[in-house]
């Protein structure tokens, strides 16, 4: 129940002895109260604790994003508000907000990027908030990003334009809402995983996301690998991952 | 409560006057006891009634065709199993059994055929007993079809080497299971109406075909409307209605 | 990357050469970054692109809205709040608002109208925005259309006054929310294609129009389709294609 | 934990005071280990209780008919397979069964009938095993019913013709599948109380009577109660308490 | 399309003859354009149209309640906000507010009574808004009405002591959220038609109202009928209707 | 109907004789109108009343609250919010918010306390206003609690470090959402009872709950049991139960 | 991948020695290639790990059923058909099969029995096979129980009548199916920990003990805690160890 | 609709020359009437098209295998009864069945393995059929498996056992049913891709794999992607992809 900042600052004290503070950093986590974050992640699941807001009070928010800067590491924020970003600057001034992903970024140590990339298609316009969350979460994990908005099947000259830069990539994240066909009609084209994010996008029997999440896990198509409804984040991590094998 | 069989035999005995038979026949139907069947349909909905054999026992069939039989109607019967076929051959020894389709067909007068053809359009061989059912519904209402079978979009070329034919259909029937994703890409493709027909082809997260209802009703592209899942007979009529108007 | 329009601007700077435009322009549709119009959809597909304004952002809206008018389309705008409608008079100031339908329609040379007209019948009152959006959408593609509102089954002799009007049209539009009968019971009485609109009027146990939508699709009536759940557009473009076979 | 019989038998031995069989008695049920008979359900709730055989064993169906017998009371059993009817009919010969109901039937005492009748109404031939439980349950109870099958909204004439019989009814009962259209067309023609009985007939998206469930609970019909799918038992057992009144 | 009002001023006008104005009053309903005001249910369904206000503009509610005014009809409406008060209330001062409930009624002529009652029985304090909607339903339909809040099961003393009261109405409108067991456990101790109304009384898995309507509809007592999720309104008219018989 | 405080005073002013005032003591509940505050509940089931604050308006909130203060209990309120809290303070200015927890606590005798704990363990940050209505709940009632928060399984090393603090608690609240795991994982690892609350933290595909839910339910592990989504209470009051047995 | 048994003999053989023997032991399974067997779950959690036979192969079932026995636990196999039962004996002729239960039980050391006891509650006779998988769990993890049967609300009565047996116990498991009300009444009179089993007793919108399953978990009563649908052994398990606390 | 052997056939008898059979070849599939067999998978999409043997009649499954042997591809059959293996070994004896994974595989060329592997890990012995099928899979694309079953997280210590040789994996393949925990588990373990399978493996509201389904697409660990529920041939098929890249 001892923070590592507590901890070493009872060191320097002369009130606590450092086998005692070794014990407390080793454990893997510094244990602040609502929250004990992962210092170990980073090198356990490769990369370090990322912050969901929605959910957190912006003291809390405060908190972790001040811990995670004296561990050094980058940092993301995802599903953060304006005001979950204003409290963030408090702590950190070179925050970096991206309005439509809705995520913060600290990027203290620039990752060394593979020379793949990953490329991350939409079926319309209305699912670029999501195709945005996807691309920061890559990007601040290391990786080159190229973004084929708008190609949904509803007009399939388009995604066929831009196929041979959608083959060109090592992954490929396809983010569609209604019926998310379009995840299919990619995975039946390239030979590339694809990692199918569906979205909310759409109204009466889509059901929040659902139609185009049965559609992606049903689908005729192989290697195909689905992620939560509106999950930019979680495809953009699993992206980075193959990406950077 | 007496059908118009009875009525005529005691008409023939002298036990009932013919404006009492009038009456019993200007109902628009021909009750049977355990059904009322509807003799006025095909001038009022533009085809006799069909026969759902599923939830029905034996005599009831015998006894629906046979009286249907005597109007001189041509008959569908869908659902039915080789024991149905073989109780209404038992009335109509002319009656012809699609074991694919499950269907029934006695077509005692051939309706005369618009020159324009519905194209009936499947995902995959498994599709195949639905769109036998539609096939069967529309050539006894009096249309041409044609039948692309297994151009699902898992390998789109093989849609695109069929699309000429399916663009000059006068409408277009789409049936797919799994994920549904042919409807969309079909109706970016034609000017024509689609009628989708979901099928309870596939497993797990399919649900029975919920998966590729959902997906037809969240469609992007224009024009289509759906029908219940593996409703192969209700796609067969409503293109009949659109082909013959 | 280039837009039709930024392609010009260079030939006509001289900066590129007339195939190179000409390669653009023959794609088939207008890349302007956060979309790709598609131009040939009419040709294609029998009608312009339609703009969703849900989940679109102003700026994006102008933009499509701008692209199109430069192609000389007629626009149709759906689901476009008040403010959805302000930006795109900027854009044109011959745009029109239909505020029960929320939309906006931009009609710049009037498409010929066959003879025969699209019957648009309503369950209740609640069912009007819906079918307003069915309307607009019919009228701007070039059809006649006769409205029949609040016949529900309730009192069915409202339906029974009208019955003649809706079967003399081409093809019918049913529109119910609650428990959706009404498209059984027209589907029982018309000979014509009937396209069934789902709508969320209602509560409780009608799950936001899934229990219209699950008895539409039940139907024991024949000749009927199905759209999603309030999707008056989705309708109002079928019974269209239909009508102008 | 001793039954009724059991008493008895010790009181005619001697082994038991007679105060204590009053007491086992006055409990107002029948204690045979693996059921507890509600011997006062009559007095209490209108009428002696039902045995639902599906789930239980032949023994234990046995068992509870004798008690039954003993006590007196008619007998009602549901979901009977023909086996159940057979090992009831080894406790009790004058056992009648009701094929298509599914039910067994043991009329000890007839029960005075009031001069109004039930109306049992069907949207189909299919909904007849419902209708015929609805039928026996009321029959049991001391009513009159009178049974008018296949009259869905798909040809509504057919209803009209028996609409007087409806409304002259005290309470109507309406059976229907699929889309459950013709609880509400019934609901908006009466002036009496409607139990209306979705039933599993249907397929795909009926998703076994959940369609019709729906829309029932949702009509805009005013005056009428659901129970559960399928359950005739349920609306013939709620009919006959509003037709007894 | 002709309104009464607008036929009988023509009448007046000499530019309709009486016939003209004979056959539109006889057509059973008043078309006001946006709505068909049906004009005979009183007669034949056993009272006036009711009028739900949700989904409805100002002026149409107060277009339809001027219209039935004109009728001299009592009027009820249901799901009114107070802003709906306040229109109707210009159109007719009288008209009288239940907040609790979010009815408006207006009773120009009073209803005889018949001696039985209906009681409605609520689980919670938080049912209570069903409730009054049920009450003033009934009582505006011309029944005696005793309310008897917070029995729910978990303190089944509470409902002991009111047993008696509940017996001895007529029928019985049972109110619960949550599990909805009351239903059940009331339904075993009267001898009463009980009206099950489900609410969306609860959170987490009630799901809205879903838990408490599968419970009623699933009841292991016998003679519940179940309405909507919060239909206070369907209840009390389906009680009236019994009370009334 | 008459509240013991009235009954009371009307025995004060000779009004009412003391049998009947008896009368209504032992009846175990006290009937203020809209509601019956169970007064025996303590006794019979091991714990006042607790109000439930959703869905009540605040002068019935009052009303409750100085009933239960007159018979002297401890008093909870749970889904308080800021304006019930002030409204109950009103009435008790002693009584304490939690805000996190959204409870109102009136401790007015301390109950003893066992020597075992009750542990508190929650998956993230997300979830601790859950867990603080638990705490809050069990505290009152009498039980000293340990909360362990942010060990979900994403870093297991943070759950490992507490296990032995786990495992000595008599019995284990594990708090989740998302996909719940954790109370698999804790339920695999101590040999207490575990109930298991699941959370609504989540999005997309956790549809409110649902998902964790569900995953509680379906444990490879032993000895768990479940309470509604977010009902820190219920876990609260079972633990309780379990502590003090 | 060595297991135990193997090692032990390679020891014998002097072909592996103690240290490596011990490593394997102490890693707290038996690995017999088809299964990781949990040695140490009695000691971690209480209780040996218990055998679920649905979905295992019988030569599976046999071999793990083989390796217990070395291991001289008590063994429980849960869902076993009579051919599981039979595969089981021919390793073990003592084990004892319970029919109804569908529970293998292997006793080889009697567990010390607490003075306490559990309670099991059953709505109906058709619960009676989840009561007594209940009852065997309970009973071999060393556990007096009492089983009262067939005390559903619908004569609540008989429950009223047993209410003092059941309150005595330590914990009380309550089993039912169809709308599940008795756990919310039980829970109501007793102040012990209930343990609420759906069942899938029950047909129509009971959907497999899904409407149970929700009225367990939204009840208005206090300290009840929700196993799975069927879930005997569940419910046995938890309430053994809050039995023997 | 000439299939590719009867062009040749037709070539050879100089019926057809040499362009019209390259026109035939070139279109990438073989259409063989009730099938189009995508002769250019391999190349676009990285494999041979694979059969889903369910839902295909044993004629058409032996008339696919005889002309993809004919393309001289290696073949995958999945959820093949034994019938449909006896089919296909009549067109090919070397056919091998899994019976356990319901695969029959015909390895006519083996591929190059890299030298990482794909590690496969179940929480149940009952997961291993969806296991095997994954393995099957994957070896005929040409990957090295290691498969550790039975380390789900009741027994946490089995997984950490096996850790290090998960952890050494290029992609892990989790496969789990009931409450799916175990891909959460592993996900915060390990810095490797990791795709999860719900198998349909539980009861009651486990709701044939939803249950581990929902866990798995609402995971807190990040890496992870879902596919269908059962879907080993589709993980094996995606881990593939990623371990080959």
């Amino acid at each position: 129940m001892t923070s590592i900042r507590e901890a070493l600052e009872e060191l320097r004290q002369g009130k606590r002895d450092v086998d005692s503070v070794m014990g407390i950093i080793s454990k893997g986590y510094d244990d602040i109260g609502c929250a004990k974050i992962d210092t170990s992640r980073e090198r356990r699941a490769g990369c370090p604790e990322v912050i969901l807001c929605e959910g957190k009070a912006m003291d809390q928010i405060k908190g972790i994003v001040g811990v995670m800067m004296a561990h050094g590491s980058n940092i993301l924020a995802t599903r953060a508000s304006r005001e979950a970003y204003e409290a963030i600057r408090e702590v950190c001034p070179m925050a970096r907000y991206n309005e439509l992903a809705r995520t913060v970024s600290i990027e203290r140590k620039r990752i060394e990027r593979p020379s793949t990339y990953i490329a991350i298609v939409t079926a319309g316009t209305s699912d670029l908030p999501v195709a945005e969350e996807a691309l920061e979460t890559a990007q601040i994990l290391g990786n080159d990003v190229r973004l084929i908005p708008d190609v949904g099947v509803a007009g399939i000259h388009r995604l066929m334009d831009s196929i041979d830069e959608i083959r060109s990539a090592r992954v490929v994240i396809v983010i569609a809402g209604m019926e998310g066909a379009l995840a299919s009609v990619v995975g039946g084209l390239v030979d590339r995983p694809v990692i199918a994010v569906p979205t909310s996008v759409g109204y009466g029997a889509s059901f929040g996301g659902l139609s185009a999440l049965l559609s992606m896990l049903n689908t005729c198509a192989n290697g195909v690998g689905v992620v939560n409804i509106d999950n930019g984040f979680g495809a953009g991590f699993l992206a980075s991952l193959i990406n950077r094998l």
